[in-house]
Order: C-alpha cells, then sequence, then structure tokens
C-alpha cells in the first residue's frame, strides 16, 4: 500500500502526453492528489494547485508520486534533487518507471537516512501462491479486448466509480503501474513469474461480501501474442461472473504487431467465454465497451448501435456515453 | 548450455520416483550420462555404472547432475561433501531443485576456488525479448494437453526421437527443467516474468531450415487455471504449425484441482486450434497421444481406436505404441 494523499510530481515532462499516470490520479482519484509540483520548462499542467514539498506537505500529502514518464529512461539529476528533498522533507516516493528508484544509490541512501520507502510500483513485494482456482465469495468483473491498449482500464474505473456513486459495493482491482499508481496497490501483473500469475490475480480479488463486485483491471488481449499468457490468467485467476468486451473499431493491425488484423468482437466473445467457463461455468458477457475517441459523435453513437444490434448487448463508450448502461447490466446478473 | 556429457548424482533417493529427472537422461540422453554415483542408502538404481568422482572423470563427465529430488527441501551436509568435492575436481554442478546452488554459500565459494560454473536451470539466465508474432522459418510441432502432466514432455522427446532415426531435422526444444537438464539447454518456462513468457518461447524456437522441425515441449493446459496462462504463450510464441493433443483418460478431475472435471479432447481441439491460429493460420492438429499407464494392453488400444474413430486423427500412446504415425503425420504436413 502507497500512502495517500499524493504530491504529483510532473518534472521536466515535455507536454500531457508524457503525464498519463498523474491525469489518471487526478481523473480517477481527485481526493488522493493535494496538488502538483513542477520543474522548469514542464509543458503539462494538470491544473492543479502547483506547490512547494513544503507546501504539499501542509496540505497533507504522504508521497511524492512520480507522475510522468522520463526522457531516455535516466532519472535526471535535476529530479534527483527534488527526490532527495521530498525523502529528506519525510515523504515516500513512489514510480513506475522502467528504472527503479531502487536502483539509485543517492536515492536508497536518502531513504534509508530518512526512514522513508521507495515504492517501484512495477516490482512484485510480494510471494504471490499458486491459483487453486477455489470458487471465491463475491462478484468479479473482467474487461476483456480485442487488442491491447483498447480502453480495459478506463471501463472498469468508469464502471467501478458508477458503482460507488449508485451507492453499491465495488473495487477497482489494478493490475498494471498506472492503476496501481491511481489506486495506491494492486498486482503489477507483467511482472509476475509465470507460475505465479493467475495466484496473483486470486490474491487481488479474494472472498468478498455476496453482494460485491471488483473490476479487475485488463491487460492484454488472447489475441495479442506478445502478452495473451497475461490476459489468460487474468480469466483463470480472476474467475470473472461477467466479461466485458472492449474494442477500437479504427486499427488497421494489433497494437504493435504489423500484419496481425484484429479478430471480430464475436470472435472475442467466443474464445473468453470458452475459457472463462473453465473457472465459472456462470459466467456471462455483459455489454459491449467501444474505445471512440477516433469517431465523430455521431458516427461513434451509429457504431455502438450497430454492434449492439449485432452482438444483442449493451454497448457504449463509457467515456462518451457513461459506464451506467455497463453497471446495469450487472446489477441484473 | 550445460557441459556435457554428465555424471548422474543420485544421492540417498529413498526409491525409483525421487529419480525422475536422472531417467530422464538415461532414457532420452543416454549419451549424456557416463554413469551413475550413489551414496549409502540410495534406493535408485538407472543400471549404469557406478562410478567414483575420479572414475566418472576418466570416462570424460564435464558435469554432476543432480538427478533427484532431495528431502524437505533441504541440500544436505552429505550431499554438499560430495558436491564440493566434485567443484575441486573440476566438475561443473547442475540442478533442478526448488531451492537453488546458488543461495549454498559454501558451494558458491568451492564454485569460485575452482572456477567451475552452477547451473541453477529453474532460474532464467537470459534477457528474453517482447515477442515480436513475426513469422519464423521451418517447422513447429507443439503438444497441448487436456491438464498438466499428461504426458506432454514424453510426446514431444518420442517424436523428436522417431524424427532423427528417420533421418529427419528435429530438435527438442526444453521448456521445464527435467527437459533442459536431459538435453543440456531450454527455457525455464514456469519462472520467466509475464511479459517476456511468448518472447522467450520465440527466443527458443528461431528460424531455421524449412524441413527442420522444432518440437516444443508443452507446460501446463489451457484449461488448468493454474498454469494456463504459460500455455498460452506457448501456443503464441512458439507459433506452432502443427499441434498434438495429450490426453490422461483415467482422472477424474484436472491436476490439483479437486472439483475441476477434465474437458475433452474435442474441446482441446476447438479452442487450441482458433488460439493458435492467431499466430499461424495454417496451423494444423495432427495427431492424439494418449498416456494409457492405468489401462491394459487391451483396454489401450481399444481406447486409442475409439478416439481415433471419434475424432478423425492417428491416436497412440508413444511409449507403448511408439510414435511413428504421430511423425507421419508431421511428414504429410
Amino acid at each position: 500500500m502507497i500512502e495517500t494523499p499524493y504530491l504529483l510530481f510532473l518534472g521536466d515532462a515535455p507536454d500531457m502526453l508524457a503525464a498519463k499516470v498523474a491525469i489518471g490520479i487526478r481523473d480517477w482519484r481527485p481526493e488522493n492528489a493535494v496538488g502538483q509540483i513542477s520543474l522548469e520548462g514542464c509543458g503539462a499542467d494538470l491544473g492543479l494547485t502547483e506547490m512547494t514539498l513544503d507546501e504539499g506537505l501542509a496540505a497533507g500529502a504522504r508521497t511524492l508520486v512520480i507522475g510522468v514518464a522520463n526522457r531516455g529512461g535516466v532519472i535526471s539529476e535535476k529530479w534527483k534533487a527534488v527526490l532527495i528533498s521530498a525523502l529528506e522533507k519525510g515523504y515516500d516516493l513512489a514510480s513506475g518507471l522502467h528504472n527503479l528508484l531502487r536502483d539509485e544509490g543517492d536515492l536508497v541512501a536518502a531513504a534509508q537516512t530518512n526512514g522513508r520507502t521507495l515504492h517501484d510500483v512495477r516490482v512484485p513485494t510480494v510471494a504471490y501462491p499458486i491459483a487453486t482456482g477455489v470458487k471465491r465469495k463475491g462478484k468479479r468483473c473482467l474487461a476483456v479486448g480485442t487488442d491491447c491498449s483498447v480502453g480495459k482500464m478506463y471501463t472498469a474505473m468508469a464502471m467501478d466509480a458508477e458503482m460507488q456513486e449508485r451507492g453499491l459495493k465495488s473495487t477497482f482491482r489494478a493490475t498494471g503501474q498506472t492503476g496501481i499508481l491511481i489506486t495506491g496497490s494492486g498486482v503489477p501483473l507483467d511482472a509476475v513469474i509465470a507460475d505465479f500469475m493467475a495466484g496473483s490475480v486470486e490474491y487481488l480479488t479474494p472472498d468478498n461480501d455476496e453482494d460485491h463486485w471488483d473490476m479487475i483491471e485488463g491487460q492484454g488481449s488472447l489475441f495479442h501474442v506478445s502478452y495473451s499468457g497475461v490476459t489468460m490468467a487474468l480469466v483463470h485467476g480472476g474467475q470473472p461472473d461477467a466479461l466485458i468486451l472492449c474494442h477500437e473499431p479504427t486499427r488497421d493491425h494489433m497494437r504493435g504487431l504489423p500484419g496481425y488484423k484484429l479478430k471480430s468482437l464475436s470472435e472475442l466473445q467466443d474464445v473468453a467465454l470458452t475459457l472463462a467457463r473453465v473457472a465459472n461455468p456462470d459466467v456471462v458477457v455483459a455489454g459491449i465497451s467501444i474505445n471512440t475517441q477516433h469517431l465523430s459523435d455521431e458516427d461513434a453513437l451509429a457504431y455502438c448501435a450497430k454492434v449492439e444490434a449485432e452482438m444483442g448487448l449493451p454497448t457504449v463508450d463509457p467515456y462518451r456515453h457513461g459506464a451506467g448502461r455497463l453497471v446495469d447490466a450487472l446489477a441484473a446478473i
């Protein structure tokens, strides 16, 4: 668990694209962010209060979260000065960067001297068990995609938020570094040892109230040859009661795989249900989430209507149209 | 790569069951084993020449392979004396034990002092890439099972041996510690980090002659909720041209999963082909391998004949009936 609330470190991010993690925290857990702190030349602005480290502390911040990607995979000396100062003032640090905080001797030394914690959320810190497949209490919903990066995290986040708003029991379960930083906990599934992947998902989604839903963040795709094993572990370890099919309709090939065409939602439904039924014979596909960011308002609605007619399932873009109809579908299970 | 040939260390194994690795080496790579070495009270006997460490060296051995499971997960002092002596005399050590050679300070020290290598084959030593999905030259065959431990390694080994005997180009590709110790190389897939699983399989089965077959050792099962992600990575990373379906007909539940019934060969065929076609649209199921160890000769033949009639595919127990018909099926692809 990462201690909240956060001060969000934007560094010298060239633009908003580099600030994906910070944007995610602002949008999904605004109560976790007391403000932002930038360096000279920063091209990203979250619209939060700009603070010094001292002002952040005064506002209650416990952890300085690196909310941006770094340039060239190096934690620069300019960043270091702020990070070390933060440790000295009493902040923990949290990062999803590829190059780890724990590999930087000066950060490790400053953390030890000041009794602070370095959180590298890409690295598992738990010895996960082998999955048992034993049926757990409570309900689970998993977003699965025709491809990577089609909006699975967003879908689960939006459904969780809608559940909360309705006063229903729901927990977003993060399986990637962005989700872990946003919520403060989770499993960095892509960094787990193969034999323990499904077990780590069981660990993440334990027994719960019968009317509680885990909204599990999906990863990869059963059709993406680089990462399908990770997806498979979610389908079996998560033993979902409900699947949401996710799709981005404008791609001409699978992400990072030129020559691999996208499969259809209907093909995804068939294979995902077949496999998910191994762990939970009662699993259903509850709805469809379309990422319509590259479509006009009119085309987005038309596309969703067409898919809904073809598949016979509620179909929305939760970003544009809200997640209400997907949550309605869960409530009916 | 582990240097061959080996002297096989049987320790104080209580019985032959504990000597699975040594038996595998004797049966599949007899040319890799110059002899065996036992401690007092050893209940396992491979029928190889019993040798001292010096006799093993004189016979050409380069590596002392721990061919047995240890008791209680501890490398005992009795074992240590032999292992350290072996390092001093010039042997490397190789082990698939859960507790690692590299975690034993006295073994590490002896290896360093004498310039020898400790091979813990459960631990990856390569930084595997992310899978690219790019089509590779040459042919690949993957055994997939309705469950774990149904004879997938044996099937691939037997097919490889039959190919060699016919003078055809074939390489057994090990993906587990037993297979790695038998052949001296491979990928310990269950210990690879999730994101790199499929990439490690691509690495293991690179471009080759167009008429060369990789016989890839399968792991887990698409239907086994604990390990299905590992299997999925083999199906996509291996981009097989041919699948062999493996089954053990007498189990009443999945291995280690009470309450999980086995799926049928027909269900396995459907889902494995659907997923394998993502990476290779031309993949076919070439044949079926039945593990008939718990059936009489007569029942074994009858069962295979029944499956063959139902599935329309050559069906044998390669241990009892030979792998010839499975290799015939590959030759026809």
